[in-house]
């Protein structure tokens, strides 16, 4: 059987290793972990937002080597078509893939200010006000998403990229206290609710604190 | 016959705006552009990097609207297969997609400090170290995808999103007066003598500079 093996960074910071370990899961490829550790100049270079490029979540399967969480998620989508990864309906899948464009090139003040840290919570977090733009902007897309298409996920009754894409900004949200409305919420408590995610969540915060020196050079 | 309508922004200027272009150039769609003006509050908050998403260029087609350049590039990709936008091969298509995706989530110091500007010319201009460094994995991506795949473009015989992906580097290499190896050299000039990039390069050249005002806000 092909072997996939999927290079990851921190379970608790690191959002892209979420969006490309959560599409894998997705996908229903059965893959092994590779975690690269806090020391690793690669990791340490992305996490201090230093690196031109973004390397990690990286996934080697049979010859192919695929970086990037977008290419990893259209390689996915090729290989297990079956998965759903993407809406079968065109006009559907275009938005789809336009708001997962949003997310993989944007929303640069909602990173840096609030950055994924699934075991802490700051209840009544301050937020700067172009992160509040950030903010709006991800609940206009899954309002709209959610009303177009019916939920319970962004694109109906099954996940797809997108639901991979923003799910690092669910954790976000319940880690800063941002309030949300009814649908919202609601499509949150799904999201966190789903196996993987658990899985992700219990294993974010039962990770060590090696990286914290890196807080520091911040 | 469906009509086609790209949304873009300033020629000289606007780098996201060339890529959907040369991509719908290059996938055979004809298309009517419709180029919003410096005044339009969308494409001010674009240029100064204020906006959460980049939503110019965007593409409508029959009933299907879609932004952001790499959904862009995979609905064309879709509805004209024969074009050849990605690379037929499995392992080449997934380098293809990883490489596209650095361009459009990294890079993001030599965006900063070298921004496309075509009309202009800059002989030795001092490029910051950060910037130096985004510019450095530029020349090592195309280096391995000039000697991977053999050129003339980075993946073979026919240009492919990868390309236009690229392709406004290729102007800003000329505006910064960026150093380039001999393989690097030859494939930028390869680049500026396609057809659909020299007209572009023509209409920047002629388009009136009534976005001044946008400079003295940096």
């Amino acid at each position: 059987m092909a072997k996939a093996v999927l290079t990851i960074s921190s379970k608790n910071y690191g959002a892209w290793a979420l969006r490309g370990w959560l599409l894998t899961k997705l996908a229903g490829l059965e893959f092994t972990e590779k975690v690269i550790s806090a020391d690793d100049p690669a990791m340490k270079a992305e996490m201090l937002l230093l690196s031109s490029s973004m390397l990690v979540p990286s996934l080697q399967h049979n010859s192919v080597k695929v970086w990037d969480t977008l290419a990893i998620a259209e390689y996915l989508n090729e290989i297990k078509p079956k998965a759903g990864l993407l809406p079968a309906d065109v006009k559907a899948r275009a938005h789809c893939r336009a708001i997962c464009g949003e997310m993989h090139s944007g929303f640069a003040s909602m990173r840096g200010s609030l950055p994924m840290n699934i075991k802490a919570h700051f209840p009544k977090f301050k937020v700067w006000s172009r992160a509040q733009a950030d903010i709006d902007r991800v609940v206009e897309i899954w309002t709209e998403c959610l009303s177009t298409y019916g939920g319970p996920y962004l694109f109906g009754k099954t996940p797809t990229v997108a639901d991979a894409m923003y799910a690092p900004v669910v954790t976000r949200f319940q880690t800063y206290d941002i309030p949300l409305d009814k649908a919202c919420t609601a499509y949150s408590k799904r999201m966190l609710e789903l196996p993987a995610m658990k899985e992700w969540i219990a294993a974010a915060k039962a990770e060590p604190d090696e990286i914290d020196e890196l807080d520091a050079e911040f």
